[in-house]
């Protein structure tokens, strides 16, 4: 499976609103995951960290609307852009998260992602 | 100077259509470009090898419009997206380029600089 395919179906799954297949289907065992903040959440490790993470964050916002752009390939990476219309129920003030991802790639699995906002 | 600072002042730059003063104030002399493709533009080592790099390109490709979105920030890290309406000179098409480019930060400088696409 090409790097192109990987990124193609990942983000078909994603922009399904299937983010938990895409990333059971994906996500290496040892995946990290990079956040742009201080604090405990800045970096998760393993698949099942991850997956944790994801949970955490769709029980504690309510999505409005949510975009996927992409993917862009680079040799053994690829980035999606991001848009969210979204109230966190901490705040209960709707926002929007305008954030880019970069995935790296390694044996048809996701090793790494990076969020950048 | 911090990351969001500097990613901020080369963004702006940028969307000044002021890429010459973005480069020239921010490269690094030893910084590298990595391109999403084959042959001898794939990766281009050098601050003044960059910018023959850019005016090829200016040289050759009309643009009718050019937009950036961003910064967005993660660590040593910015990300921004580009959308260009052109028309290069080889083909004659125009065309739409939709990408992604990723610039990692040392010592105040940009050392490296990825596209995907």
């Amino acid at each position: 499976m090409t790097i192109a395919d990987l990124a193609k179906d990942f983000t078909d799954l994603l922009k399904q609103g299937n983010s938990e297949a895409a990333a059971s289907k994906y996500n290496a065992d040892d995946v990290v995951s990079y956040e742009a903040m201080e604090g405990p959440m800045a970096v998760s490790k393993g698949k099942e960290a991850l997956k944790q993470k994801s949970v955490w964050w769709q029980a504690n916002h309510e999505v409005h609307s949510a975009t996927v752009e992409g993917p862009f390939v680079n040799n053994n990476q690829f980035a999606l852009r991001f848009k969210y219309d979204i109230t966190p129920k901490e705040t209960g003030k709707r926002v929007t998260m305008d954030e880019v991802g970069v995935y790296d790639v390694k044996d048809g699995k996701i090793v790494a992602e990076r969020f950048y906002y």
